[in-house]
């Protein structure tokens, strides 16, 4: 009865792309996993939250995005699970068979189930940090090298005890300090400090 | 407790546009109605139809879309009740203010009691045939005025009691009959007819 499925099919049916079996496979298990992925991520984020919509729709649109997405598919989701005909998996066939998957443990378990899942794996996932990391830093790169800016980034100081290191990064333009950040790695000191280059030079 | 709301206060700011105040309004109840409505209507469909994802998702298109939520806002959202600071009230705040009284709902009342309202008002609305009804028709009508063609509907016949009378009709193009088709009044024939003559014609 979980919409036309057994449960012991459901499963398996949410590794199954299309390329494999043009009749039996994970859309439709997808379909309905990506709307219980967007509302469960934007329900905890509005609670989670007080900031207004448009600070909202940004964070859901880096947790629900492919790229993140993909990340975690290729992390809890042995590759030989996925059942396709190609020679290579695509990136995205990880994050769309994670999306069915969601779909299936919705039918198996219902919303609250479905809810800690998303929560725990996707949520709360260790690779939002490192995509936040991959946004100001290739961002300042990114424009730097459009607007033809020599960008360095120089380690000023670094402080506290090993479990509770401070970290004080500057960034150079053209050898003139233009921004500086503390942060409690180096990675996070220079992230912080291109999104405050970001703001000050472009 | 309802995400920094009282339940008063809730249903008061579900109605209140941006215009009207910049910082208290319902952008982040829209937020989560918008979510909120893509899942119970895609649930509803999956469990309602065995075809393929392609068929869900335009199904969805059309319930969750736009023009649908703004025909049942205007009927079921008294205009008296939006507070913009705008002349006239554009046709798509009625939508938006809807989807942000689902979002109300939704943190008044939880999960189930919403669901209940949207396949009321929306899953099952009056306007959905109507909203097909427009497309076909109107589909032909530009697709033939794009190729300079001339479409004449013509009733072939009508047949049958009151209570269960079927119409059959014609289209012609420039004069030769392309299509026909039946229904159980004039104009869902005609949409019927319209629909098979896209496909022969175009």
């Amino acid at each position: 009865m979980l919409g036309f499925y057994s449960t012991n099919e459901i499963y398996q049916r949410a590794f199954i792309h299309k390329s494999f079996n043009q009749n039996t496979n994970n859309e439709r298990l997808e379909f309905l996993g990506d709307v219980i992925l967007s509302f469960v991520v934007s329900d905890l984020l509005f609670f989670d939250n007080k900031e207004e919509e448009g600070f909202l729709s940004k964070k859901r649109a880096t947790i629900v995005g492919r790229k993140h997405l993909n990340l975690i598919a290729k992390k809890i989701i042995p590759e030989t699970e996925i059942k396709t005909n190609l020679k290579k998996i695509p990136e995205n066939i990880y994050g769309n068979t994670l999306e069915a998957l969601i779909g299936a443990i919705y039918l198996d378990k219902g919303i609250h189930q479905t809810r800690g899942f998303i929560k725990k794996h996707i949520y709360k996932s260790e690779f939002l940090q490192q995509l936040k990391d991959i946004d100001y830093k290739s961002k300042l790169l990114a424009l730097s090298q459009k607007e033809k800016i020599q960008i360095t980034y120089r380690l000023e100081r670094q402080k506290g005890p090993d479990h509770n290191k401070e970290f004080l990064v500057a960034i150079l333009v053209q050898d003139k300090k233009v921004a500086e950040a503390k942060g409690n790695s180096k990675k996070e000191a220079e992230q912080n400090a291109a999104k405050k280059a970001i703001k000050i030079v472009f």
